[in-house]
C-alpha cells in the first residue's frame, strides 16, 4: 500500500485541528489510511521561559511579528520530508484548482499558520517559503486557510473520492463556472425543472449545460470569462 | 449592551462547527457574547424516515443533488431573522475583504454548506441567496468555507480585535498586497534588518513601505496591480 499523504501544520493553536478535517470525507480517509495529519506547536520552540514567540516590528506600526529564530525552529524540527512549505498569507499568489491538483499529486505538505501582524520575512525566504492566499480577505490567522487548502487537497487523493462521484465535470475544470443543478421533487413550489433536462437527449442536455456555464461565468466571473474567450480563439 | 452578531450554518456536518472558531480570537468573542454560532442539520428536515436529503440530478451525470424541499424546510426553521442567506458555492462570486466588512456591519448571516454534486436552484432562486464562492477550487462541502468566511467576519466585529491591532493598515485595505515585516533578532542567520526600518524616519519607513508593498502587487497580483493603477491615475 502507497504510503499515506503526509501534511504538517505548523500553528500556534494546534487545537483547532483537525476540526473539519476529522469529520466526513477528510476524516474517513484519514481513518483509511490515505492522509495524515500532524500538528506542530510553533510556542513549543520558544527559546525562554516566557515562550515569546513574537516581537514588535521594526519600522514601527501596530501589531506584532513571529521572531525568525523561533519559527526558524519550529520548520527545521517539524517540516514534512518531501513536498513544499506553503505560509498563508493575504500577500500570497491566490490558490487556485491547478494548483491543489499539484499538490495532491505529491507525497506531502507544510503549512505555516501566521498569527498577529505577520512572520518575520528573513525565516520565509531562508526556507524558500511559497507565499499562498485564499482569496482577498483577512482571517485571524491562518488556520482556516490551511482548514480549506487541505479539505481541497484530500478530496483528490487516490481513493477518497469513489468513482460515482465525478472530479472531471465540476467548477474550473474546463475553466467555466459549473451549470446548475435540478433533482426532485418536479414541479416544486410551482417551478418546472427545465424541460430539456427530462429529454434523454444527451446532446441537446450537454448543450443546455454549456449555454448555462458560459452565461453564469459571464456574468459572475468577467475574469474567468475573459480567459475563456482567449482560449476558445486560439484553439480555432 | 449591543445584541451578539448572529451566525447561523445550515449543514450535514453539524460536529464540523465550531472548529477552529471555538478557540482563539473567534472562541474568546463568542465567549464574551460578541457572537454566536448556531447550527442546524439539514438531514432533520427531510421528509421521510430514511432521512432522505439528496436524489440524482435531472439529466444525468455523477453525482448527487440536494432536494429542494428539504433545504427549503431547513431555511425556514433556522434562518436568522436579519441579514443575508449566502450559499457557499464555486459557483459564486468571489468573497472580498469589502463583502466581509459589510457582513460584518450587519446584524446576522445565514450560511447554506452544500454537499453532494449541488443544490437544487429552484429553492436557492425562491430564497434568493447570495451564490458566493471563496476561491478558484473545490472543497468537499462548504463548510470549511463557512468557517473562513465567519473567522473573516468575526474579527471585524466592534470589540473583538483590540485597539492595539490596527485593521487599517493590512492587506487589501489600500488596494495593494502588504508591504514584509521584520522583528528581531537583528541580524538574523546573517541577515541584516534593512537599515531605513532603523532609521526612525517615519517619512522614509512609510515610503519604503509603500515602494515594497507596490513591488510585492505588481510580481504576484497583476489584477490587483491594473486595478490600483487605474484609481491612481483617476485621483491625479
Amino acid at each position: 500500500m502507497a504510503e499515506p499523504f503526509d501534511a504538517v501544520v505548523l500553528t500556534l493553536f494546534p487545537e483547532m485541528f483537525p476540526g473539519p478535517l476529522g469529520a466526513s470525507l477528510a476524516g474517513k480517509a484519514q481513518t483509511d489510511g490515505l492522509w495524515r495529519l500532524r500538528t506542530a506547536n510553533i510556542r513549543d520552540f520558544a527559546p525562554d521561559k516566557h515562550r515569546t514567540v513574537d516581537d514588535s516590528p521594526f519600522g514601527g506600526g501596530a501589531g506584532m511579528v513571529m521572531r525568525p529564530d523561533v519559527l526558524d525552529a519550529a520548520i527545521s524540527a517539524s517540516r514534512a520530508k518531501a513536498g513544499p512549505l506553503i505560509y498563508l498569507t493575504p500577500r500570497g499568489r491566490r490558490l487556485d484548482q491547478t494548483r491543489v491538483r499539484e499538490l495532491a499529486g505529491g507525497a506531502a505538505v507544510t503549512l505555516i499558520c501566521g498569527r498577529f501582524e505577520g512572520v518575520d520575512q528573513r525565516v520565509l525566504d531562508a526556507h524558500g517559503a511559497e507565499e499562498m492566499s485564499l482569496g482577498d480577505f483577512v482571517l485571524s490567522g491562518g488556520e482556516a486557510a490551511a482548514i480549506a487548502l487541505l479539505d481541497a487537497v484530500v478530496r483528490l487523493l487516490p481513493g477518497v473520492v469513489g468513482r460515482s462521484e465525478s472530479l472531471t465535470e465540476e467548477s474550473f475544470e474546463n475553466g467555466l463556472l459549473e451549470y446548475p443543478h435540478f433533482t426532485r421533487p418536479d414541479p416544486w413550489n410551482g417551478v418546472a425543472v427545465p424541460e430539456v433536462l427530462k429529454s434523454g437527449h444527451h446532446a441537446k442536455v450537454a448543450a443546455w449545460r454549456l449555454a448555462e456555464a458560459e452565461a453564469v461565468t459571464k456574468a459572475r466571473r468577467p475574469d474567468l470569462w475573459d480567459a475563456y474567450l482567449r482560449r476558445r480563439t486560439k484553439q480555432n
